[in-house]
């Protein structure tokens, strides 16, 4: 077969995971000509099924995809194939058990499921790399192949098996050259555990040191990138050049850099699950899930994956209907689908896939729900999404290249993520750590952002940009050279806003011996020798505002800065909750609380000028970007149940719909309604 | 000792469970008449102490026993004799270790309970035949001995020991055939499970595919079943065929099919527990437990009871007063323990047994209370249970041979309840699995027969009776052959109850990749393409009720059928909630989602014709049941608290109480109060 | 060197634990300047370190404590040195992986925290032998040593190392004789438990028969009480005879039976550590912790030092700032330090030290707050607690060897608590177990008495003291000798209040085949032949009071009792739920339930005169002491945030503050105020 390149078209590609070898009764031509009707113009094929590619060691049935393959290129599909690495055949496993991952407890984790091997051992490569070749080989020079997914969700699991551990010495003592220097960096002086060699450290099962999971969590992330590198290597030996190379990201897994990841990547792809129906019309979930909760919650996970390369984005997962679970079957209201693929092609998305075609009879996942359900019936479901493929088809010139814009910059970091994952500032019963504190602290700030209109880039500190607002919440391990960043952005005019535990710590998850903030301390004009859990919320007043403050209070002493806002409270009352400080031509606000949802949306109100579409109704978000062609296209989306109006502040076209032109003045959305002009 | 038959004799049995044994003074004389006192004419001994039959590996003490055999002959007492295999001695324990159980998790358990062994070990098999041989050879054709006990509540957890996993190899081969059938049946496809030979399969620790789950279910399931048909082979041989064969199941058993199990017992026993107190005036708890809550929960144990062998049984554990655990020590209230043995008695109990006579004063059961307690002094308990086996014994010609009376029927099936558990279809927590769901729809539904005022036989598949109206809720792997015998029900005039899950999935418990519901769908006039979880309830009125529904909610397309209730909801309200058909002479009413508990009662409303005695009043329930004379008795409980009235409807006779005429009118009910007329 | 006699001075010892060896640049004179400024006078230092001492097998680094022990000594302060038992340096754990502690799982701890050891190990005695030599050898003898601390808080955890299980078969045969003799008393005829010989018993994991567990903790208590004792040999023979022996305690540890272990040393100490802010202004939890919660929970664990060995003891860890984890900070408001300190003066603590000096940059405890935060930069907490050494210092003469009154003796017994936690008679949520049970109740009567303004002192069975109140709460095991000695208390003219579940049990945790309450029947002039869980509270009255029953009801029939509060209730409404009784010269209160707040201090109502110090303020406490001139001092608290007024019945010296003369009349109390007179 002859390669060809995978057609540069405009618009936004519309998929779906296709998994033929998983029906009782297939019917190639009717799914695909099903698919076709609903606009479907991508496939994602062949990532979990190894057994079928190699039903015994070593022998290999390839040719049941052809017939696939094929009918896909002959209605101008494109394929996104997958390395069948993530779950390893029967024979494999009973061959070598010794692949089975090994738990913290050093348990073995009983086969059964997928990603349960460590994919780290030679003999695993082995295997791997041979069917990769097999099937990549096969066809990966397929014409209507667009790109590999190479395993799929890595990072599922922290590996304990005796080789990793091993090699964990190792990078340490690459890192740190001897034990000395470790003991003295992690404090192993504390409770008898300095160490006398490398081969006295003891395995992470029992750790209590900081520093030490750190370390930890770093390796395992490595561990992860390098194995999707290593992938990458042979894969594109195998397929031409213009052939992308991806995998599905699952963002919540453990150990995951995203960011380092993709390195290997030519474009991210990633899941963008969220919790539907009336969860979708509020805001209001302090959830920390798999799954995304509430508007903000969707738009955070598109801005997160934007951030991986600071590039577009495949979304290759997203709800068709239920996801997961036999008991949580929450098919999407009327609209939602189309709010939700409309906001994630706002925020950068050039590939919307749907997880997946059909629901399974069988298997773990009987109960996530495909476009079409059980009986392969179209329904409500297919409809919607046939309605979508149709708008955004006729939208395809306007929505091609869409960059988002952002004028809010969220610093974000794994390091501060496991940090405080292991030594957590927050408790939500009045006694056990919130192993999610840094992931919900930042989900508010990130819903305040949103509530005042803004929109969100979010950048590692080595992405750092100069937006004209960047809020770095609970950056906890910042180094002196970010802080100095930091300050040389406030300094040319930038609005740094820092939070509770920013900076409180060095890139060891240590305490600082500076008076907190510590390298902060000057720039933010406060300091503090204490803070204090909230057990309670506490009455909170500044900026106009009546609010609480909950779960934490910094005890700020102003060094320069103004206090802003003040907790009513016979102790914390003599401390500022809230300040701010000039520093140069810019300005930095202190947060040392996690204020209630409207203060913390009064910290972003920004005086920038407004745009295009204009609104102060709750529970309505505008956002705005800029397609190939150089316009600015803004999405007003009602998340609401009920009417809303935002206003047009001159004369426009519309994207969606009937695409027709528009007057200034109120655009009434309806319930569960996004319209998006130019 | 010549043997000699058990008494045939009129009334029901009373009796207790006596443990001589475990008494630190033990006075046999005093006990024994403090029983014949108490009208209590049956014990039930010797099922717990192996170490004591048998100290020192096959060293025998067998004599102990024999002074309470007497004794209990002559005061004309019977006695139930048990083998002892449920306990294993330490020595036993000591010298096979590996007679352990396994857990999922790969685990022994800990010795140091009972029931913790592989019964199905030939090692094991071949003690506990030695050990019956010899107890049940000695005593067994003792005169007083009604009956022997096989085993004590059997089926307390799933095996994992190896070699019963590689038996279960060979149960799958047999009905399998080869492992590319099982790959194909159970979808093995997905997620690279594709066996290349049997011995590939995986350990039921992992598992996470659903037919795999029942298959698993269904096999431990059958290992109960067959130890126990293996002990009454044994036990047959070594006692008078008069002597009946029985053992004491507990409902709840992971690894029980009490149908199954039932074929190898000459009479259905086992335990009768509830909460008494408050919880046995209201009936209002959704709690799924060993024990029964509330006046339906009670009811429905007697019921399955029935059911078992679609025969009269025995009760051979009830409340004396507390239940299990030293934390939770409810003595029932004065009444109660008379209301208990009423309804088992109407609902077919032929023996009622409690356990057990003497509160113990060690042991894990120190806390479950007897009919004396610690002290062994008679108090408000014993005073109870002996007047009412003076009642008893007064109505003793009346209460011979009395069949319940059932006009709904409830088709069970432990598939269904299996699958369900492994893929629960509700959560009660918004995020998590109920692992009752299958238990918790059915008592729902349950409940609702009896407010409605209607008597329910339990039966399953195989057991299937046309009974006036039946109900099928959340039949989940309903069998094509079920389904035509439904329709053949339903169109000879019956009248047929499903609910949302009965009928989704195979025998496989695969979804059905039919529309909805299936092989019902043709006979339910009604169709669906999607589900949806219900978070919160939802109002719902029809049936002239305002009530709510919750957990589920099929989207009904009605093909045929008529819409009898609705949500009242922005999205589900497009959909009926509850639909009726009529097919052939009979009608098909389904049911969507779980409705609150009035318009469930109302589903059941009958128009039949009333009986003896009628109510309406609440927490008042009437039963009827017809003895061996043809005479129809009639029971009116009053749980509640507050005195009710019911009404006779012509001149009858009361059985319970001073036994007098009573004239057709209103019949008072003191709280806790029962009265049985004929 | 030459050992000097630690100073024998007048007050109260003011210290804290200093480890200059973790900081990270460690400024020896600053801290202790800063120290002297703040009186401390006392610092604990080394007992965490062994990797630091002994950095390689044998290899000692002894020299760094010297400049620490003489710049102490330099400034006139005392230093108390730990044996760095408790934490085993990497190298030991490596070479000797056996040491770690096996769990009653059968799986053994990872190390990587501290007292993961089984330290009854010969292996381990060898090498703790050998520091311990080394480092008091080295240190224990310098002048400035008051003392040393042996090991710390011992007894974390139950130690199930095949070798020890081994041992407690032997503690078994020398205390029962032959397995026959245990067969007997723990009712091994249960359940098929009957032993042939000792090797036949079945170790901890899966044990359910009471009897075993009591004894299997009264063991492992032993084996910690033995390894101080163990310890104290060897020091004692290592430094001059003054230097006081002691170790920390954490009194909930499961493996410490203090009373027992206390025997050991010259000297109790112990950590106070409490829940401050908002929960110390309040006494309204029932949270049972390894911290105190409210003003009660405080006293309650000064009280139970004091009862080690009826003596004045030392606090040697106590709240700084924040205790323990990062979630969880809560620095005392204003004025709380001081309160704590005053009440642990008042009721006997001749030490106060607080941990720690600084709060550590890394480690496990790296949010546990010291004197001096991460900064090391004096703050409110540093100022508070110098403002309190002043203030103790003002005082040194008043306060020199006070001695606490009491008025109200509290029975308790490691027993009790043991066998109520196997079998624990409460359940919080309906249906789990309570395993704080007996903590909880003997909580809500110490609440009680305290509420009603007496003092209390704890006393074990074999320490009883006739003070004018005795109370026994939850005395479950009560000995028959116990209730003999209680008797003759009573017609001697005590008043003793006696609480359901006392005397239930016997020294085996076997209920009693007596009536109930057995062997305090008589005594009591009741009998109860059931009781009954309260799931819900029970409205009680009585003693002019409405309130509350909840948790129990004992069913109590008066025998020459008279009733004095009765439940409102159809049921248990015949049953008396508090009873007294006149017995020679004395009276016997009997508590058939758990009494709300109210009606529990109205037990304790006493006719007492009362003393210099009165009041009725709600959250004030009055407490006083006797000095070592004789002369008695009253300690007033306000713990709540509003300002209260005591009354002074005759003229007085302020203790506390400036130290002048007062008039009788009312005293004023500032919110979290303290005033001590005399």
């Amino acid at each position: 077969m002859t390669p060809s390149p995978p057609t540069s078209r405009a618009g936004i590609r519309f998929g779906t995971a296709y998994y033929w070898e998983y029906q009782r009764s297939p019917d190639l031509k009717r799914d695909l000509d099903l698919m076709v009707q609903a606009r479907i113009d991508t496939i994602r094929v062949g990532e979990s099924v190894w057994s079928t590619w190699e039903p015994r060691d070593g022998v290999f049935d390839l040719d049941w995809m052809t017939p696939i393959l094929d009918a896909a290129h002959e209605r101008g599909m494109k394929v996104l194939l997958g390395t069948p690495t993530y779950a390893i055949p029967p024979w494999l496993q009973r061959k070598h058990p010794e692949l089975a991952v090994v738990r913290a407890d050093g348990r073995r984790i009983p086969w059964g499921a997928r990603q349960e091997i460590d994919f780290t051992s030679p003999i695993f490569l082995r295997y791997a790399e041979r069917v990769i070749r097999a099937v990549i080989g096969e066809h990966g020079g397929h014409p209507a192949v667009l790109g590999i997914q190479l395993d799929n969700e890595p990072g599922l699991l922290l590996i304990h098996n005796e080789p990793v551990f091993e090699r964990f010495k190792g990078w340490l003592a690459e890192r740190y050259g001897d034990v000395g220097r470790l003991n003295e960096e992690w404090g192993l002086t504390y409770w008898s555990h300095r160490l006398g060699h490398w081969d006295e450290l003891w395995p992470p099962a029992g750790n209590t040191t900081p520093s030490y999971d750190l370390a930890w969590r770093r390796f395992q992330a490595e561990l992860t990138s390098e194995f999707i590198g290593w992938q990458a290597g042979i894969v594109r030996g195998l397929v031409p050049e213009d052939r992308e190379l991806t995998t599905c990201l699952a963002y919540q897994r453990p150990a995951l850099n995203d960011v380092q990841l993709s390195e290997h990547l030519t474009v991210t792809s990633g899941n963008a699950y969220y919790l539907p129906q009336d969860a979708l019309t509020r805001d209001d979930s302090t959830e920390v899930a798999w799954f995304a909760t509430g508007p903000s919650g969707l738009l955070q996970a598109a801005d997160r994956m934007y951030a991986s390369k600071q590039r577009r984005y495949w979304v290759t997962e997203t709800n068709a209907t239920s996801i997961a679970v036999s008991q949580l079957n929450l098919p999407p209201y009327d609209g939602q689908l189309r709010q939700a693929a409309w906001a994630l092609v706002a925020r950068g998305a050039e590939m919307i896939s749907y997880w997946h075609w059909h629901t399974l009879p069988y298997g773990a996942e009987t109960y996530w729900g495909g476009i079409l359900g059980h009986s392969q019936e179209p329904g409500r479901v297919y409809g919607e999404i046939a309605a979508l493929g149709a708008e955004l088809e006729r939208a395809a010139e306007d929505v091609t290249g869409l960059t988002p814009d952002a004028d809010v910059g969220f610093l974000f970091s794994h390091d501060d993520k496991w940090a405080l994952t292991f030594q957590s500032p927050l408790t939500l019963d009045g006694r056990n750590p919130d192993r999610d504190a840094y992931e919900r602290i930042q989900a508010a700030f990130y819903r305040g952002a949103i509530d005042a209109g803004r929109q969100v880039a979010f950048m590692s500190p080595a992405q750092f940009k100069r937006l004209p607002t960047v809020v770095a919440p609970a950056l906890y391990c910042l180094s002196d050279e970010m802080a100095a960043e930091l300050e040389s952005y406030v300094r040319d005019g930038g609005h740094l806003i820092l939070t509770f535990r920013s900076g409180y710590a060095d890139e060891e998850a240590r305490a600082r011996s500076e008076i907190a903030p510590g390298p902060l301390r000057a720039l933010a004009g406060v300091r503090y020798l204490e803070y204090s859990t909230l057990l309670e919320p506490v009455p909170l007043h500044g900026l106009g505002k009546q609010d609480t403050a909950t779960f934490w209070a910094d005890a700020l002493e102003v060094e320069g800065a103004e206090a802003l806002a003040f907790y009513d409270h016979h102790h914390f009352g003599r401390w500022p909750a809230i300040t701010r400080h000039r520093v140069g031509d810019g300005t930095v606000t202190y947060v040392g609380t996690l204020p209630g949802r409207e203060l913390t949306a009064e910290l972003f109100k920004s005086t920038a000028g407004t745009g295009l579409v204009t609104t102060d109704a709750p529970r309505v978000t505008v956002h705005s970007a800029v397609n190939d062609r150089g316009e600015r296209l803004w999405f007003a989306h009602n998340w609401s149940d009920r009417e809303h109006t935002v206003t047009l502040t001159a004369p426009a076209t519309e994207v969606t719909g009937d695409r027709q032109p528009l007057e200034p003045g109120p655009l009434r959305l309806a319930p569960f309604d996004v319209r998006v002009v130019k």
